[in-house]
């Protein structure tokens, strides 16, 4: 039988500080830079899931709403959503906190996909993620459905064979629920 | 009346070598890296169009099939698709390159969209993207397509104002035209 | 009267992992990179705490005694222990993953202390940091004889004011209290 | 009969520019890059000193009364001052230097100990170090009161073993016998 | 019989954003900065044209007279002009834009040489370099008279050995005719 | 009367480890990096001379002849040897250490150019460099050969009008007598 883990044991938290060469001449913080540091977040995450190496298989559509200034904090937080066999969906939330002020708002959400290889870089299949909290559960749900999308816009998969994806913009509902959390 | 610049003068080629600090414990680019680079050329396309400071609004969807190994060289093309007001969406394609083998794949494409700000980081509008080639033409019109799909996923429209979204299923033979070109 | 903060609300856990050029030719973590990770994490603990710029005033003994390797995972918790006017001690825990055998173990502690500034760099007085959970108060109660046998080492207090001086060898018990929470 | 070395023959002069990336946003040198280089210029006179790679074992209390700026020149010289068996203490003495203005001063001090270990890891004999000059017998024979205070705040050895300890307020008479130097 | 390859197989072009840490306290781009990237390029301009590891033999005289600043776009452009056994000469123009007012100069040329190793770093033999156009045919043309004070100004060529160095005083022609191009 | 600084004032030693990110798949450190540690030692150097903000103007020939291994300790000695009105030559050497033989040879030597600025950028006249050691003075007398060379090899000054250049090919004897030192 297939071993399986709690997503609460795959939650990482990682803290950054924006520093000059994170940003562009404005003194924001650069999009590929955040990128960078959500891969890095989301892929210990899946290595604290798989107990193995990883390598990023997608990255879903993100979108930056904020501008985030040197000096800010930046938090991100990701677990695994969902495992498919020897893939495994990673859900990561950023903060930027400005110091002086204290405000600290939510910049952006973002989902990236790994996948557990073995030593010579081969897919290996990890344990089933197990949702609990009803946060994670609807994270849980949702992840067909985006691995549906996923599949079609790489041209891996029919339209027509994407049973899950006529659901597909009650998305934005989810997100907004998730910012409520 | 606006003002207007053909695609082909926001074209930008990035070649990066692969460092040791940019691989995982397999030797292997990790893929925050690549979105790092991903943003940085297609930042610079998006300047030589609007002549501005540009900031990232959205990533859209990007896959990773091919490992690419220390020592590897890397390619990355950008360019202006299409402008919208004050916002460009931006076409990358990437190639990894073996020196030894001398064997060069295309590896990942990508869609980043930025929005032109002045100097107080307000949205300021930019001259339209003329495209030419029968290529510039066909990402021209996709972008319309996929600018849909993106504010539908952002929760910023609502999926029966879409009126292009009908037709995302033919994005990914899209992609597999341009794998062509 | 002065404000005060409860010392939960400075808490800043940072996860970074090892990368090729943090490390020596042994593919070990190198100490000045450990104790650059310290310093930020700590920092942005003050910052917190204080809601101002901080810098760094001193930093106590701190002694390495596992070796992290290459591609571990290295957690930082941070928290200001007690505020002493301008000035604030923090706590740091660090942690040290292997990915493969899921063995997490406490690697190090450390004590930074941190002077907030104004614009111009002058001192300006923080909050009182009132501590909660056992942990936390113990914590609070050594700030004071580590502050005294901070200023003796730095020649900036007499040995024969350092009243909380006689119990310094109380320390270690401290320290190993602190391991088994 | 254990080999010995001058003193001398491990002293180290590490020159560091103060580059936007190493500041906060006062634009002043953050605390854990000079710590960061202090651990390296000290590996290398460790290094030199022993012939083997080395591991940090501790840093001792480190105070920073110096704001050092952007553009400013730093520069650290590190020697060993006492080998035991597999380890070596190095005192590391900093100078922050102002261009326009020529001012040099001394910013810090701070000892270092490290472990000469072998390709498998294991700790190593290194040679005895012979100081010379009068500071250097100075150092020389501070080094084992600073190594029982170590011991005593790592919970390593009983205060009532630490028979230099009794000694210990005269540290502070001892650094500032340095700083004249 | 040896292999050749056209010169225009080895063409690279880089793009680099200058960010904070890779200027001076004027936001001036720094020369060294500069030649890393000359190097890079260079490098995998005669990677591509000998399909081995290549190590930096020497770089010819650079000067810098324009200043670039932060936030400019600098694009690197390098060709294998002429190989000799196993050394390659590479020829790097770079040039700086500046994205406000769109002006785009030539900033700098230079000329750097490798030389192609096996796994075991011994010099191996790589194909010729075949000119085609003009300017690749006046720079294959010009690589002798270079080669020969590269050797001369090394120590490793007799300066009465040298016969291409009395017609030395042309290659500042050359260079304002590469300029031109 | 112009004022007028000793040369010995401006030297400088600076002290790098050769790490992961510095090298190539040979772990050979790589000449730009070099180039990049040469450009900064020396522009200290001539900070230190004129307590001025400086730019790099140009760098002489530089040959790579030793492979210099990660791990390796690098060591920069750099000094002015002349100034002329704005302007200030440097020369650098390079020695690289192994440190388990123990093994430290000299492995480059170069001379870098740069220009004295004001807070605009503008050129300004820096203090007369006095040699002192025969070394010293052998360095200076070169100076003007040297700088007539890179003069007409810019471009910037006619062969004929180049008095000292007859006697360019007593370079490498000079280059030699240095080794020697």
């Amino acid at each position: 039988m297939r071993k399986s883990k709690k997503v609460q044991d795959s939650y990482v938290i990682m803290t950054e500080l924006v520093l000059p060469n994170d940003t562009n001449t404005l003194h924001n913080l650069m999009g590929g830079r955040m990128m960078h540091w959500m891969d890095i977040v989301s892929a210990i995450s899946a290595q604290r899931h798989s107990n193995r190496i990883v390598v990023t298989a997608s990255v879903d559509n993100v979108s930056f709403s904020e501008s985030i200034k040197l000096g800010n904090v930046v938090t991100l937080e990701a677990k695994v959503t969902r495992a498919f066999n020897s893939s495994m969906e990673v859900h990561i939330v950023v903060y930027a906190e400005d110091i002086p002020s204290g405000k600290k708002v939510m910049s952006n959400q973002a989902f990236f996909t790994f996948v557990a290889v073995d030593q010579l870089g081969n897919p290996i299949d990890v344990p089933e993620a197990i949702p609990e909290t009803e946060e994670e559960i609807k994270l849980y749900d949702g992840a067909l459905r985006r691995r549906q999308l996923r599949l079609v816009l790489a041209g891996r998969m029919k339209p027509t064979e994407a049973k899950e994806l006529k659901s597909i913009f009650e998305i934005k509902e989810d997100a907004q629920g998730i910012d409520k959390v």
